[in-house]
């Protein structure tokens, strides 16, 4: 068998599985931002017709899910594992979607790194040969999100500038064995970091050093080059958050400065939509690469990128409990040919 | 590349990673029951030298992992992956214990199915050449799930017969791929499965029909039948959910009824111990399957055991909203020999 390990902890796949297809469904705000040409619905309801958020957000994913599968030609039956996970308690969003989809089921939680936890394991599943076709998904919804982690939106809290806006989003990819790409081609998987940050309205700065982290693993391990890369594109760390994983980086001799990009400063027009230092919730990064990354790597506008979404670990226990936050974020590679 | 796949949801691991070392914490009640010499550590205080019982489930969860690694002569830095969770809200007692750690972390919510999810994902995972070392691990907290999915301890609230104690425990596995056995051979994932259950206190009813379905799945992907097994063993059923299970195989032409137990039944005296129906909680197959049956087919007294923790999906959310609670079951095999 071929060395599939790269250093510490990443891993080249020997039969790239190629993401034949995505889907992306966003909220009203997310829908009225600059990549508003890029999603496959935008809701001018959040609510989509449900009475509750958290409702409207599991219908959003399991659409999200339906769209991504059938854009392939394929039907729920033929998908052999379903990874997903979401913000809410208990992830009832994906768990529920999934019950509806009836797909084998692998719950995953990382909080807004599960886009790329659930492309990673979906990756490896079918490079390994034990799946020919996967759905790699996850969501958040801005509502559901405030009530469970800050305030109810009723008591009209003001927000910090450095606080991050959750998308109302959910994006879904089908992977399978055969297709004419994009193609995943490397997996680093993160280790859990923690720079002792406690200020639950500064998650972009919970969570650069996790995202810094694993880029630096990314290119020891592979001997390759931020230029190598079209486009290295994190999560959901906004403005701040961007800015300081670039410094971090700078401090240990890489400078990814020049092609660097995140979802959450992608999503929103940061200016004039007043979402703080940017977007958040693992519907950023998974609508953002599913609309609109991936699109560019159909198109050939973009060939080779690195995309990692960058989770903050905590819970509003752990906070009230003294704990700081610590982050995670997992990197994929992704080329337009191999 | 030989046939992986069998069947719809089945896979058969060509080169079985082995079960090099297992650990068990369970706290003081559980050391009260049956299997009280088979766990490695037993607490006498259930938060463990802590100031929080969410504190005390991470130390748990971590030390499990700790110990697993040290029988088996190895450090964290060589593991590969980490593939946990729990029952806690954002799994805080998985995620804080992988900071602690530092070995690179997969996070999953499976409630408690978390146990096989996790042995699942990481021996395809070293199947596929991936990963010489993986952990799986999952913890539970009687204290912690109450307050967080019914109500404070400090109620005194009554309790329901159907209703389950949750285990404090935690369980850790170090899998690796040269090893002299046990084996995991199959793997079989489970659906999300709802029989329209929305009685809280009756989880065993809500977890049958997943552990049903997943079974009948196993049996006729494999081709297998349940003699071939020395034990078929649920997570965390109960003495309701046991019985509702077996009946609901029976009536699908199969009967599991001569060799078939729960580790909720198993790691409680039900009768004497005041646990309603049994135990549930990850921490219940986790600590059940590390402590007492790994050592039995360690030792010889079994040759080859099905295993399939078993999840109910909800939150306190998802109930107040309505909605039923659904379940999931995940399915491993396991040989002494190979």
């Amino acid at each position: 068998m071929a060395i599939k390990k790269l250093g510490k902890q990443t891993v080249k796949l020997e039969n790239p599985p190629s993401i034949v297809s995505t889907a992306s469904i966003v909220g009203s705000k997310e829908g009225q931002g600059p990549l508003k040409d890029k999603f496959d619905i935008i809701l001018d309801d959040d609510l989509w017709g449900e009475d509750s958020w958290e409702k409207a957000e599991s219908k959003m994913l399991e659409n999200a899910v339906k769209l991504a599968i059938d854009k392939g030609n394929l039907s729920p039956d033929e998908i052999d594992y379903m990874f997903g996970g979401d913000l809410l308690n208990q992830i009832i969003s994906a768990s529920f979607a999934a019950r509806q989809l009836s797909i084998p089921f692998f719950g995953l939680y990382g909080a807004c790194s599960t886009m790329t936890e659930s492309l990673s394991l979906a990756s490896m599943i079918i490079d390994g040969g034990y799946a020919d076709h996967c759905i790699a998904t996850t969501s958040s919804h801005f509502a559901a999100a405030e009530r469970q982690f800050r305030f109810p939106l009723e008591m009209g809290s003001q927000r910090a500038p450095s606080a991050q806006w959750t998308a109302t989003a959910s994006g879904a990819a089908l992977l399978s064995k055969e297709g004419d790409g994009p193609y995943i081609t490397h997996v680093t998987t993160g280790k859990v970091i923690d720079f002792g940050i406690k200020d639950s309205n500064n998650m972009g700065a919970a969570m650069a050093p996790s995202a810094a982290d694993t880029i630096l693993r990314h290119f020891k391990d592979t001997g390759l080059q931020p230029k190598d890369y079209d486009l290295i594109i994190t999560g959901d760390l906004g403005e701040v958050g961007k800015d300081l994983a670039i410094k971090l980086l700078k401090e240990n001799n890489l400078d990814i400065s020049s092609n660097f990009t995140d979802c959450g400063v992608e999503i929103f027009d940061i200016k004039n939509q007043d979402v703080g230092s940017g977007a958040s919730g693992c519907g950023c990064s998974a609508s953002v690469f599913c609309g609109h990354f991936y699109s560019l790597l159909k198109s050939g506008e973009l060939n080779k990128i690195l995309i990692l979404s960058t989770g903050a670990l905590m819970s509003p226990t752990s906070t009230l409990q003294g704990e700081s936050i610590p982050g995670i974020a997992h990197a994929v590679a992704i080329q337009r040919r191999l």
